[in-house]
């Protein structure tokens, strides 16, 4: 009845963002049992850590679920061996070229997607014969393209040009962004900072704070010379913004970001120096709430606006 | 059984933008005709020509239709002068302060719209007794906010804390765009970039062809030490580029930025060293049509995909 919830298996087409330091097997477990699908996001994990969560979210859930994993993350490789060694059904791949693994993948079963936020790389994913694609718009949280291109003017663009299935990210984080969102042409949403403001979410209880505290204009797309990066706007935030409007090279911005910001930001729960990565959608979260009740709301919330939209008319 | 069409006395709940110059009587009268809200665009215009667009307006249609006034405009007293003089039943202010001029147009029986890409200006024009706020997101283009909160997130983030009818801008070129913005909480939407590259826009033909053309990411919104603008990239947008990344001041970016670059580029055609001013949307704008084609397009697209939507339900 869709193609999202068919080609996963699961009972919601919506998919839980595979966020560095926020999605661990406590969160993907959480989704997948509630009805979503989970993903362990890999990007902030050491292999055998990375291990040991797939480990743990297979005990803790019998449902699907799958791993996110940045191709431009050191230990890729690891990963992908450990995610074929352990039997993960599925992988979301985002930051590099779809076309290095998404065969090899397929060839031992596994379900492939890729992460783009413009239409190149939703073609070459398509190209690599992924079994969908993540289009996210400039709203999402964390790493980001240079096109800055939105949910709203990117979902139906992509999706007049190709055929596998298209899931949205960016700006997602209740029922009436969902309805938004397919009525756009998507098939499902992949959610990210809602998610990492539950109750499940591996980050720092500061940071989750912090996320429900901030209002519109509370976070922007900085390091634009390096890689762009939506940021919460802090001390290490405005640091970067006076270099950048003084003319900094990347090199220098490179220098100053230097080792573990995110980890310092999101899971040490240094607010001003750490690198926190969240969406403009955090203007509308207000609470911290298990993964299953967050799940609940948006799925309500869909179901209410679809009727009421379902009734307009214009004649 | 809509409050932006009752509040306008209109068919569909559709507003085209006023914008600098495309949007004189030719395009404002066809859109009203054709059961939207058109607005003449006076950013662009000296008062008397102003003037002689409101009155061909007039002639030109039996309908409702308003005015946009930037109230950063050197000539804005003249405008609001001559739109009182001459009878405009509807005001849409922008960029600047909405207590200005409200009261005073409401007592004259206008109704007043200002356009917001903030929460903080939105309360404000609720404050100053507008009749509705039209929210723009990052996608729009032109001159845009700050914030940089793109539709998606903007709407509903204010919609929940105003109580005036609410219109959202940015992104809006079809009728599944409209449908999204209808999901996130807008009463109507006000759409731009489309009718810009209508037969009626006023302006130069080279400037609608270019559009047709660009791809996502054609677009970016530059300028920002002065008053951010969204501009399709072309050698000025580069120069440009190129002095902020080096670190330009305000002062030198507006020494370069010069007088007149929007009329030479929108309305001259010089398509390099103008200011092309359009929204990311134009990426999946292919046509040049008449302005009643493309409202006809939009409602019908959008009665299809409420039809669909409104059977969508998930348990």
């Amino acid at each position: 009845m869709n193609r999202i919830t068919s080609l996963f298996n699961i009972r919601y087409p919506v998919i839980q963002a595979g966020m560095v330091w926020n999605s661990g097997w406590k969160l993907a477990s959480a989704v997948s049992n509630a009805g979503g699908l989970g993903l362990i996001g890999g990007g902030s994990m050491a292999p055998e850590i990375f291990r040991e969560h797939v480990r743990q979210c297979k005990e803790a859930t019998d449902k699907p679920f799958g791993v996110n994993i940045p191709l431009l993350y050191s230990h890729v490789d690891e990963l992908i061996k450990i995610t074929m060694e352990e039997g993960v059904e599925v992988v979301f791949t985002s930051a590099g070229n779809p076309k290095k693994y998404t065969a090899m993948l397929k060839e031992h079963g596994v379900k492939v997607v890729h992460v783009a936020a413009n239409l190149k790389f939703a073609l070459k994913s398509e190209e690599a014969g992924v079994d969908a694609v993540v289009a996210e718009g400039f709203e999402a949280g964390g790493h980001n393209g240079m096109e800055e291109t939105t949910t709203m003017t990117l979902i139906p663009y992509i999706q007049d040009k190709i055929t596998v299935p298209l899931i949205a990210a960016g700006g997602i984080g209740s029922g009436r962004a969902m309805l938004a969102a397919i009525a756009l042409g998507a098939d499902g949403v992949q959610i990210g900072s809602r998610f990492a403001v539950s109750v499940e979410s591996s980050s720092h209880d500061d940071f989750k704070n912090k996320i429900v505290e901030i209002p519109d204009g509370g976070t922007k797309l900085t390091m634009k010379k390096v890689v762009p990066v939506r940021l919460i706007k802090n001390n290490f935030f405005r640091e970067v913004e006076e270099m950048e409007n003084a003319g900094a090279s990347a090199e220098k911005l490179k220098e100053h970001l230097g080792k573990g910001r995110a980890k310092i930001g999101m899971f040490d729960g240094d607010l001003e120096e750490g690198e926190l990565e969240i969406g403009q959608v955090s203007a509308s979260i207000n609470e911290i709430e298990p993964a299953a009740t967050i799940l609940k709301e948006i799925i309500d919330e869909f179901n209410r606006v679809s009727e009421v939209i379902g009734r307009m008319r214009f004649d």
